[in-house]
């Protein structure tokens, strides 16, 4: 999807791809990074919510209603605290975060995850400088989701290999990617990094990304995709508003693990981290 | 190349090989893995050296000879106290490495790498246990290599971003990949994580393969490339014999470090890597 300003509209839409979705047998949705509001920093600011507010109500709605679990992309966390401190002016926007949630399908909050890496870079025609507006999380988070235990991430965490590995030893199966990856930096990086991530975890990869150009912000890369855990693209979503669906083969991952069992010949004795 | 169990033959080709590359203008060349002597487990156990063998003298003299940094590939290492202890049986074997030497261009060794991942895998067409025969390094290694400081890998290394990521943060610019990789694997496997691996350290890798069928052994993906820190594959050897250069460009490297600061924009204190 390409979200706009208009909160509305973006939760309309996302109300009704997730309604495709669930037509189509998705027992699990993820829907792309700042599906509920994206445009300036100006737009972003404005529509920060708290973590129970308006957003959450809805993706707890959706997931009840249709019986699934929902990956509710992200949105823009307003620190419960941030508001008594308005008049701190910008400082107080540094209490934001970008916030990825998941839903079970009674509608209970299951998992928080908060970005913990921000997109500050100068790469002509994306420069984007999240931190400006947003303070990373400090933890990573895997959730269990049915018969998944899913890695959360949004967008630039897909840079860092570390995290995915992370939530693979702490028993990810799949891993969550919502998006809004720029169309200057998807077409090199994109596809090369989701299937890098799905080859050496072993883990399915769920990425949703925003597509097209969200007003006042930067234009998208879109090619959401479900990849496997031997890193074959099982679906990938044309340069256009919808939904690609696929299943999970649990039991062929479980062979991959078996016939190549990377994630048992790691070697964390020899990893010296500089500190 | 396609090494056989004539080590006088691989040797002659590497040599060829080398000097061709030198006659297009490279100042490093990349051999790949057991270049020197590649077939079956008794092929490669009879064609162990110690470190200070003819292997490493040939390739301290055509490092000299051409005054080039070489990495060379890697060759079957027997450990010196191993000899002593032949009466073991199989137990001495385990004293092998598959080590990868870099040679600079006065002939000196200048780093000693070895293989920390052993491929261990049922992948049917690919099956292999490397462990039965070599005993794993315990080391990360870079090493200084002209206007380079490189990171060494071997082969099933590349499955494991931990061993890239500490290379880069040891201040790596580009990582050398010797492989024998399958041409089960490769297809699936082999760009995709060596563009992975380049795009997520921003640097260059160089990535020397076997190709062909070693008799006794397995077949080959080949497919040796050069790739630079944006991801983009600089060169890529056809389905043949031959040698692959590229020019690698250190100010383009440093800007593209400069405009998307990944690494910079790790969170480490966030990494929680279970015991």
């Amino acid at each position: 999807m390409t979200s706009t300003g208009d909160k509305e509209a973006n939760l309309a839409t996302a109300a009704r791809l997730v309604a495709d979705a669930v037509a189509q047998g998705a027992e699990l949705v993820v829907l792309p990074e700042m599906f509920n509001c994206l445009g300036s920093g100006a737009v972003l600011q404005a529509g920060a919510e708290p973590l129970d507010g308006p957003t959450s109500a809805w993706s707890a709605a959706v997931a009840a209603e249709h019986g699934i679990h929902l990956v509710a992309g992200s949105f823009i966390e307003r620190d419960a605290d941030a508001d008594a401190d308005v008049d701190e002016g910008a400082g107080d926007r540094r209490r934001n975060h970008n916030t990825s949630c998941v839903y079970g399908p009674g509608g209970a909050r299951l998992a928080v995850y908060r970005k913990i890496h921000l997109f500050d870079v100068e790469v002509p025609g994306a420069e984007f400088h999240e931190s400006a507006a947003i303070a990373p999380g400090d933890e990573v988070v895997v959730a269990d989701a049915g018969a998944l235990r899913l890695g959360l991430n949004i967008c630039y965490d897909l840079r860092f290999p570390e995290v995915f590995r992370i939530q693979a030893l702490r028993g990810a199966t799949a891993v969550t990617v919502p998006a809004a990856f720029t169309a200057k930096t998807g077409p090199p990086h994109w596809e090369v990094l989701l299937r890098a991530r799905a080859i050496e975890n072993q883990v399915f990869v769920i990425a949703a990304g925003q597509r097209g150009t969200s007003a006042g912000a930067l234009a998208w890369h879109g090619h959401s995709m479900i990849i496997d855990p031997w890193g074959t693209v099982l679906a990938e979503a044309p340069d256009e508003e919808g939904v690609i669906v696929a299943d999970l083969d649990l039991a062929e991952q479980a062979r991959v693990r078996s016939i190549l069992p990377s994630l048992e010949n790691r070697r964390p004795g020899t990893y010296e981290w500089p500190s």
